[in-house]
């Protein structure tokens, strides 16, 4: 599963190989870069984009660093010169960026990287991997998350992506607000609690559904949850309560006309007097079919499919891309793709009020941004590396959420509908730093 | 980025093991169980589905053990007995399934999993990561296969995936026909063949384009492939032949109207002399856009986001159900998810000519297909694992890959079209053998 010798460098296109190699070759690989991640558009409809996996990036930074193994995959197409730099290499530049947590709009910098080409033209592929997989998951959770209002959300999507895609899902889905994961490994690699229920399966390997349900209690107390969905869900409930008594944690339900199903599943358990006893619902939920639930007594959702396939936009759309050498601002000029060279700074700016109003994503340096930022304003990037030298070991991912929890009350209240619209601020780009604001 | 242990026995659901400690209790983790591996339906429109992953499964399946530190994660949850019980663990069971690069459709059971409840059950999670991770790339990457005809596929999608996902989907593209990929990792670990051109950056670091070419150039040969579109398209190419000569191995357009561009780029190429330069085209293609530039001069398509992604399916739907409990069969009952129980055979049923006709999937053995089957008909699955040992190192990648493209050419012609419709044949569910064919 995992890489042999625990090396991130070869998640990586071979391109940036040869680039690098064409670059020694030349002396350009010695210039002054910086590379910006951004995504052109958010996907179609999206109001907002969330910044998730930033921790993952640094730490894939440290280790990526090419060991015997990786140097013997490259020998065949690179030249000793190349070979040797990258035996040498560590990343030695700098990186700031949004914090974990943060929103982000069309063109927003969200990873700025420093160095010179060579040290940092070979981070694109895994940056971009980390940052468009996780930022698709998390902004999906994020709107999952404010459907859901106050109920409580299990991520159990690990069996629908990639094994390893999951775990990085699981600590994507907490960030946005999600409760619990389902992931053993999310659990241990990041400490998200995690949480379950039962499956079908269990049921139909004792030979009745009572004898399954008296086990599950009998090995996992009255506080956990029956899933009574398998043969008649009216009988199960029954035999549920029959089993744990009124007492019972939970029961679950994964198939059906879920809203119909709830209301009826509350009045029987109440008429039984498990009125504590609290409804699970799984089975294909989104963020819409959670929000067409709100009026109905769910007590937790568990969320699988839409979730870890980022709801209908499974990648972020990042890209990284140069736009400073040696000073010089650069720029692709093709018809269809043109980007504002120069290293950006961003303000956000905001009302009296807190509530965001536009991001201004201007050519200049952090001084500038403050200079010319309101009191409401916020300078949105902060330094996470400077001189290969990782900044702190966060960002933690508990502050990250309290983060994005936050920073989710400043939008537009449009911004937080589920309905197709526009960013839920303007991005203003500007080749020069905004006047300066009273 | 790895599980720090190499185990993977975490990259499982909570649920799986809280069942397993309840059934050790009452004594049902000894019942002999078979789980089948199926997708109920395929994704929207699609005629066929692809096994992927197979290889994988195996190899996961091999490090599936409880060391220390697993045991460590679980201990807050799970009582010593099952502990105990997870810290011997080894799979004992027998595995059958569908080769990788075979064509599957709804309820083929492409995986069963054939021993005890416990034994069993708590490969449920891994399997279907994987499984149904693989088999929504392979079926995308095929569809583009067929519709690049003879024309090679460069797989560049790893930026727009999870970065570990990415090295499966390269593995999942190779097997259903595309030539290489730019992920080096996928060229370790898999041997498959690597590729790539140059970025814009390449050529926004240099002071010039020309510069920019002469040093890819003097790197890599005129053999190479120089991107054109950073600036001005027409000058790209002539800049290209005037710095390669007319030997330039190929040129990369990424942007704009790829169909006019590649005519005029053709033209341009021939006029210059540079009749046997390539022309390679990416940037947002997917199986659709593929086959719409059938009639135009392309010469190799890269594909990224809509490969990595699945074509707007990126899982496979796959399940995981109990169908058997020591011989009686066991299903689900409630009114939307019927599944027929016990173990099952499938006959794939063909005409002289070979073309398939029908999936015949019934209750029965291995023999009773045999008895049943006509022929043309073929026996699908074909046994991987008994008592635990794997019974070849293989599947070989490339054997699954020749596999695939024989069986493309079994399907009817309509399950070679890109268009909507339904599985290119039928799926027959009975409860018993079908009559013998003659």
């Amino acid at each position: 599963m995992a890489t042999t010798t625990g090396s991130t460098a070869l998640f990586t296109d071979r391109y940036e190989l040869t680039m690098l190699s064409a670059s020694i070759a030349d002396g350009t690989a010695d210039r002054h870069c910086v590379f910006e991640t951004f995504a052109r558009r958010l996907p179609p409809g999206r109001r907002y984009g969330v910044v998730a996996g930033v921790g993952r990036v640094l730490d894939a930074l440290a280790d990526f660093t090419f060991g015997e193994s990786e140097l013997a995959q490259l020998e065949p197409f690179l030249d000793p010169p190349t070979l040797e730099y990258l035996a040498a290499y560590r990343f030695t530049g700098d990186i700031d960026g949004y914090p974990e947590g943060e929103l982000f709009f069309p063109g927003s910098p969200v990873m700025t990287v420093t160095g010179t080409f060579g040290n940092a033209v070979i981070l694109e592929t895994l940056i971009l991997s980390i940052l468009n997989h996780d930022c698709a998951i998390a902004a999906a959770a994020a709107r999952m998350a404010t459907a859901a209002g106050d109920r409580p959300l299990i991520e159990m999507g690990t069996r629908r992506a990639h094994e390893e895609a999951a775990v990085a899902a699981s600590r994507a889905a907490w960030l946005a607000g999600f409760s619990a994961t389902s992931n053993l490994e999310a659990g241990r690699r990041y400490g998200i609690p995690t949480a379950g229920t039962a499956a079908h399966a269990f049921t139909l390997l004792h030979d009745t559904e009572e004898a399954a349900f008296a086990s599950q209690v009998a090995a996992l107390g009255v506080g956990t949850t029956l899933l009574v969905d398998t043969y008649d869900i009216t009988q199960g409930i029954e035999t549920a309560v029959k089993v744990a008594g009124p007492d019972l944690g939970a029961v679950r339900i994964d198939s059906g006309d879920l809203a119909a199903l709830t209301r009826a599943a509350r009045r029987q358990l109440d008429e039984l007097g498990a009125a504590n006893t609290k409804i699970v619902l799984s089975g294909d939920l989104d963020e819409y079919a959670i929000a067409a639930l709100r009026a109905d007594p769910v007590d937790v959702y568990g969320v699988g499919t839409s979730l870890v396939t980022g709801s209908g936009a499974p990648t972020a759309g990042m890209v990284y891309k140069l736009v400073e050498v040696d000073g010089r601002p650069v720029e692709k000029r093709s018809k269809d793709k043109v980007s504002l060279g120069g290293r950006k700074a961003v303000i956000r700016r905001a009302k009296d009020s807190g509530t965001i109003t536009e991001e201004v994503i201007f050519r200049g340096t952090a001084d500038d941004a403050r200079a010319a930022a309101g009191p409401h304003d916020r300078i949105v990037p902060v330094p996470l590396v400077r001189a290969g030298r990782r900044l702190a070991d966060g960002p933690d991912l508990s502050a990250s959420r309290d983060h994005l929890r936050h920073a989710l009350t400043t939008l537009p209240w449009e911004g937080l509908t589920l309905s197709e619209g526009e960013p839920a601020i303007p991005s203003t780009q500007l080749t020069q730093p905004p006047a300066a604001k009273d």
